[in-house]
């Protein structure tokens, strides 16, 4: 593997070429035509799908997921760096925006103005480790930042170092076939030179999906700098899931299946993994859901430090007063460290955890789930409200009736103050799923008040998340040969723009109709 | 006045109610109908111009501002109140974006999901001491606000307390008679209760415009919150001019009369106004620049504070090395305190400027102006990046060939190198005007990169303002009756929507030219 083309650094001594070489390609990359910028993001994934049979087996080794997985995930890396291609060449993620000179504008003469959103700069980006493709060196984040024009550094997760290190490979090789500028992007490893890439000048934006923990710490360095810049953290989350009598009644056994498939998918170690299901009393399910659990095939936890957590965390709650065991599945650490795991599923009635030790209301990272028994729906809400902060999901399973809308007004009623809270509390609102599988698509939304992230205003998964990257210019009374392509008058690539007529603000209070 | 319907706060003791209206007023206030909450913006302009008689000579008293300029103030309030009724109207900000349900998506069969935008909850906004009514109580960030559907805490600036208050209590009425639920609306005064509100975990963001050192201290304060929340300071900004050698031959006296009537403007005290002002070398317009500084009334600054600073920093550069006044303005305070000032504009060589103490490049806020004299057009890029950091706006002056693009490669290379380093360090980049007098309007960028702002992912004035208040929500394979009303399949408010189409994901690759 030929190293020559990938800028590398493992030590905060080792930086300065890393960070020169990226705020030296900010400009050229930022001008780089948006069809080679493209050309790029597919090229690095045509990469990526050839050199899958050496990438997977590492993949493997390294983080223990199973080979479907880590297939589907680099299939899912791949696609969305060429979903965002597609954003690249559509360009209507610029919000260009043009003001037409109005001499009769309400406020008096108004210039002509034009606005659209450019790439903010170099940018350091936080590897997971329960995704090593898709959260990863080539993962969402990555491809968001490259594709918004803005200089990449990785700084690769040490649960899967080789991988990092052999994804980053096949970038660099890509990103310099396609023609992106030297310093578009660079691998960096180990905690203080990420954090001191964090703190250089010349990086202007950080992202990252991990801890809870971590990313407050990164986040609290984004912000002490002399200038503060943006820190998009994606850390923890407990998705409630909330079952309603109706639905129960209807499917209670799919939904058994769907819920312990989604506890126990890649050991539980997904953000979205559903940590609090709230089905009513009396449910009589404790045999189907320990059935279910009994039927998961073993997975390895991602690492010792995992699996220790894992382990304690879970006697903690266990051994809590009023939580009983349905299925109690594997958990034990073996002699290198690693844990094989199955799922385990508890209960608790709903009073009881909502008096408990507020500690039974955090995240437990692995194959867990707890049940809270509810006696009336009404009881629900506050109880999510006060156990629980910010979720990137919340989820609904309702039955045939709720669902169609036909089910007795006041039921309604409650489905609709529920469903406000989940709206309020949470980034995605799901019905009659589960929320492990976040497509990757324009109207996903992957984010949530914290602890989900650490800044609400955007998404880390979709196409939406290119916008954490940019930051609008205006331009007044431009010359058209100064003006970037999407805001000249001729519109050349044909983006979607936004123009405000002269005259419109003579219509204001005239023709809208709420 | 009656006061029995506004809420107010003086100390961080009296704010619990204020704090507890506003989080419980944040879910009806989210759910009030768009035509509601767009008159409620309109009578809320309506009352401010029906109440002009009684706050603009308040407004006198307490700023010294001009009747003229706080007329027209009042004016642009009014308008951009209606403004920002027209984008609720519209929905368009919601970003409302569509996938409909695809079995054959790249990824996998993917759900319909559907996601928009919605208020963030309870947002204090600090109200500016230089523009009692655009960046106060009534201001622009409060429009953005109210519109946005969050519930408003004003803290009122100290500048203009009695103006604040009349202000609050005219807004506060009209907030109820548009049914606007309680707590949609408080007014608050102090720092320390500014501050209490800020740290309240209730209050969802926060909204600034100041100082650096107190927008500093106030981001410090929200990005250091267990839950930490988006803040927007609007700060500091010293916005470089830039006159080419053929717009000085062409119309150099102009440019001086415009140039000094924007450094003259409201005392200088606006944060557009131009600090610095790169002219070639042997301009010649000594005299026409002092000419036109004698020609400026007199006009009192803001406040005794605001005196002593503007006279001491004009001072220590007057009487810095190496800098030649061209004209000296009246700065010294009077017995009580305040200040009636006229310009002062100040040269230096822009060797001498490159070199010179750091504190000489920094802003001076009030009627001052330093030209620097530069040798080579080519020495400005350079000098400006290494000088200055982010700034509000950047301003090219050019000659006519330069703007028809019809002068030689050369010249217009370096123009094209210009205007992208204005890009890359500014929020607005204007040609052949002054930076002053600020269009509110959808294509208006009012930010910049630290210090101009403390987040320079939006801005603080024109209609996109609103974005700063909103969080996304997705929701998966809903029910139409629990959907907002802007992503019903029906789309009842005929908001614009991006729909990505089933069979999206076969057409990628194809279909797209750049």
């Amino acid at each position: 593997m030929s190293q020559t083309h990938l800028l590398i650094a493992d030590t905060p001594e080792a930086l300065e070429p890393v960070l020169a070489a990226a705020a030296a390609a900010a400009q050229p990359f930022a001008a780089l035509a948006p069809a080679a910028r493209a050309a790029g993001l597919c090229l690095i994934a045509e990469r990526l799908e050839q050199n899958a049979d050496r990438l997977i087996p590492l993949a493997q080794q390294e983080t223990g997921l199973a080979e479907a997985r880590l297939t589907g995930e680099l299939k899912r890396t791949a696609v969305q760096l060429r979903l965002f291609a597609e954003v690249v060449l559509d360009g209507g993620y610029l919000d260009a925006r043009l003001d037409q000179a109005d001499p009769r504008y309400a406020l008096g003469v108004r210039p002509d103005l034009r606005r659209s959103l450019r790439p903010v700069g170099p940018v350091v980006n936080f590897s997971a480790s329960n995704f090593p493709f898709a959260f990863s060196v080539a993962g969402g984040d990555s491809a968001a930042i490259l594709a918004a024009g803005c200089p990449l550094i990785v700084k690769g997760h040490s649960g899967h170092g080789e991988l990092s290190l052999a994804t980053a490979d096949v970038v660099a090789t890509a990103a310099r076939d396609a023609g992106f500028p030297t310093g578009a992007f660079a691998h960096i490893t180990g905690q203080e030179t990420g954090v001191a890439a964090l703190r250089d000048p010349r990086v202007q934006a950080g992202s990252f999906t991990g801890s809870i923990a971590a990313g407050r710490l990164l986040a609290d360095i984004a912000a002490s700098r002399p200038q503060p810049i943006p820190f998009f953290g994606e850390l923890g989350s407990v998705n409630p899931v909330v079952v309603t009598p109706a639905a129960l009644a209807e499917r209670g056994e799919e939904i058994v299946e769907g819920c312990v498939a989604s506890v126990g998918g890649s050991a539980g170690q997904l953000c979205t993994k559903p940590g609090f299901v709230f089905i009513p009393a009396g449910h009589g399910l404790d045999e189907p859901i320990a059935a279910a659990a009994t039927q998961i095939a073993p997975h390895r936890l991602l690492n010792p430090r995992i699996a220790r957590g894992y382990e304690e965390r879970l006697q903690r709650v266990l051994s809590a007063s009023d939580v009983r065991t349905i299925v109690r599945g594997d958990s034990e650490p073996s002699v290198d460290g690693n844990a094989l795991v199955t799922p385990t599923i508890a209960a608790i009635a709903l009073a009881d955890f909502t008096s408990a030790d507020p500690q039974l209301h955090e995240e437990v990272f692995g194959p867990f789930s707890l049940v809270v028994e509810y006696g009336d729906l009404s009881e629900v809400p506050v109880t999510i409200e006060a156990a629980f902060q910010g979720n990137l999901t919340g989820t609904l399973h309702l039955g045939e009736a709720e669902y169609a809308g036909t089910a007795p007004g006041e039921q309604l009623e409650r489905l609709r103050e529920l469903t406000a809270l989940l709206a309020r509390t949470v980034g995605r609102v799901l019905f009659n799923g589960w929320p492990t599988g976040v497509a990757v698509t324009p109207a996903q939304q992957h984010g949530g008040p914290w602890p989900a992230t650490t800044n609400d205003s955007s998404t880390s998964v979709g196409t939406a998340a290119i916008g954490r990257f940019l930051r609008p210019v205006a331009y007044q009374n431009a010359p058209e040969h100064l003006l970037p392509a999407e805001l000249q008058t001729a519109n050349p690539r044909g983006v979607r723009r936004s123009i405000d007529p002269a005259g419109s603000s003579l219509t204001w209070g005239r023709g809208h109709a709420s």
